[in-house]
């Protein structure tokens, strides 16, 4: 549904909705017995809710499309992830809670060997530790260019964001990442005229990078990929007429939730601290995005039977979530990491959607096989915030 | 489907297709014994209609989106509901029988209360009697403006129609209704040059109406909202190459299908008349469409029993459909307005459509859970009228 409708349907309420993601929540068969790892998992009081809820499939991006948390979480909160696309600089960026700011460009960076010649022998620099990345990011903060100040923050291992701050910045950039072992860092051109002036100062960045890391073998280079901008999205809680938050254990994830306009609250350890949050802040929003990403992990680890814990640790905790007792409350994931896979996939993700006021399904199991049965069969994953948002009667009627 | 798609399909034939809408037919289960209003009745024929016919959910607008009488209709038409949408003046205008002529520009009134200062205290007019409104309108009638006529149609207590026909009319307007009360009305604004006039005009019948009415407490001013002019769309009997019939009882429904360009009949006081005048002008016609309003009055008053009361009145009277012998017999509703709501829902309405080439769907009783079973799951409602035409072989094929 087109964003300018739901924002002309939305009426203010008192009612609360509940968003509760597990990330990577669908999966496959393993070959063992053909069961997945939702029907392998004892999953009581998901069960329960799920006879009780409307239940179906959802697609987050469409048929055969693998998700990235990005795209994945933008289908969730109800923005068309086509038309709404985040640069891979921005996504990085969310990852480690560096806040953008309109206009802020920002990149993918990864520390690299070059030899002698200046070619890239290991794009990811042998995997050099986190804390040698720290340092080398820290240098790296201290070159200036002209016409935009430089932020450079760690990520991980041989992984770093490289921001840029000014007026006038293009992200219409193409990388300096030639991807392939044997080429030479490339220059960074801008695609246009309007970029050619923010072409020129990544340049000189880099250039700066090269002599100040020469010395630092294996990681004498740097290569950036992925330039972007943040992406102009309406706010969700001016779109919906609510207070929204998200509840989660990791930037990425938060990130994303700010990136639509969401406020958060401090990161949380584990479920069991989600979960205090979320009661303790109750009345003080009307939306809550809690994010677990438990099941995702042992997905993408190929460890099914990590999974199916998982999933019956949140199974554990759906009581306490229905003790709030929350007008519209939904469970689902951002995609499917099946464990036989050990990756996301394009598999729909099943979802429960509980209000008063939901049709029950009448399924006996909360798993991919049953709520494809649902009345929804599979359905788009951006169609279930106008759903939420009709359940928890915070929407009028369309035309008279 | 495209409008223009199935225009070029369609290919002239005898078969008759019955459309019949039982208003706001899908349910909710109650909470005494969890079944809907659907699943309490006992609807034998419907049931052994419905394992004959393929059966399936219809959304009428979007998921989540809780369609009014205009769109629900438009929707179930064939007519996308968010490309053609209908002003209120227009559906006010629709639903007392007035007829509207391109470009003329209706509005909705209300008579409402007005302080000493020009507040507004009551914008209902403590809803006076349908007969003051009477009267009140037949006096607003008498006002004359520079460069249209003016029509005042009263509608029931406190609501009437002001419509203005003349040319170069614009329905690009703000409304006069402050939608508060302590606010004072406000001065009609053209949205545009172009409206200007058509604002001047509208704001001189206002302040006649003002001098006209001060002496008619508590009925001593009018708001007006809502100014459009008939939606353009194309017509319905040309689009589809038959004769189109509306078979109806109150004047709404009569008038969205005079909208897309559906003769008429004259109205009928029951059901019982409406399968008379079917019968009576079988022959001249190939699409019927009949409007059955029991089961949404039902749902509005909230009264469980009575809905189900009107589903097994619509069921006694299948077998007498039947008899006609119809190519395409057509049961479902424009909304679903479950009796535990009282009012319009989101929830996806059930549809059956029976025709010697339907696939049966084998389901074993005609309810909104076993609908969500058949083979189509939930459709859009646009697309029941290209399968109605596919079925009463009236569309040829698509490419060579």
């Amino acid at each position: 549904m087109d964003l300018t409708l739901i924002k002309q349907l939305a009426i203010p309420s008192t009612s609360k909705i509940v968003l509760f993601v597990a990330d990577g929540l669908g999966g496959l068969p393993r070959e063992a017995d053909g069961r997945s790892e939702m029907e392998v998992a004892e999953l009581p009081n998901l069960d329960a809710l799920a006879a009780r809820s409307q239940c179906g499939l959802i697609d987050m991006v469409g048929p055969g499309i693998i998700p990235g948390s990005g795209p994945g979480h933008l289908a969730l909160f109800g923005y068309d992830p086509f038309t709404f696309q985040i640069g891979r600089g921005v996504l990085e960026a969310c990852g480690i809670d560096l806040e953008l700011q309109p206009g802020d460009v920002a990149s993918r960076g990864n520390f690299c060997t070059l030899d002698e010649e200046g070619r890239v022998t290991d794009r990811r620099a042998g995997r050099i530790t986190t804390q040698t990345c720290e340092r080398l990011c820290r240098q790296l903060g201290q070159i200036r260019v002209d016409g935009a100040e430089v932020i450079v923050r760690p990520v991980k291992e041989h992984r770093f964001v490289v921001m840029f701050r000014g007026a006038g910045l293009s992200d219409a950039l193409t990388d300096s990442d030639p991807q392939a072992a044997g080429a030479r860092p490339l220059a960074v051109k801008g695609i246009g005229q309007e970029a050619e002036q923010t072409a020129a100062l990544v340049n000189q960045f880099i250039e700066q990078a090269r002599e100040l890391l020469k010395k630092e073998y294996p990681a004498n280079m740097i290569l950036l990929r992925g330039f972007a901008v943040p992406p102009k999205l309406p706010a969700f809680p001016e779109l919906l007429r609510l207070r929204a938050v998200a509840i989660t254990c990791y930037p990425m994830y938060r990130g994303l939730a700010k990136l639509v306009g969401m406020e958060s609250l401090p990161f949380c350890a584990d479920l069991n601290e989600e979960l205090r949050t979320l009661s303790a802040n109750y009345d003080h929003y009307d939306f809550f995005y809690v994010h677990y990403k438990g099941t995702d992990r042992a997905g993408e680890d190929g460890d099914f039977d990590a999974k199916v814990a998982a999933l019956e640790e949140v199974d554990r905790r759906i009581p306490e979530f229905l003790a709030l007792h929350p007008d519209v409350f939904i469970v689902t994931g951002d995609h499917s990491t099946p464990a036989v896979l050990k990756t996301h996939s394009w598999h729909p993700v099943p979802f429960l959607l509980w209000s008063r006021w939901s049709r029950p399904s009448g399924i006996g199991k909360f798993t991919e096989r049953e709520c494809a049965l649902g009345p929804s069969g599979t359905m788009r994953a951006v169609d279930l915030t106008p759903l939420a948002m009709a359940n928890a009667m915070r929407f009028k009627k369309f035309g008279a």
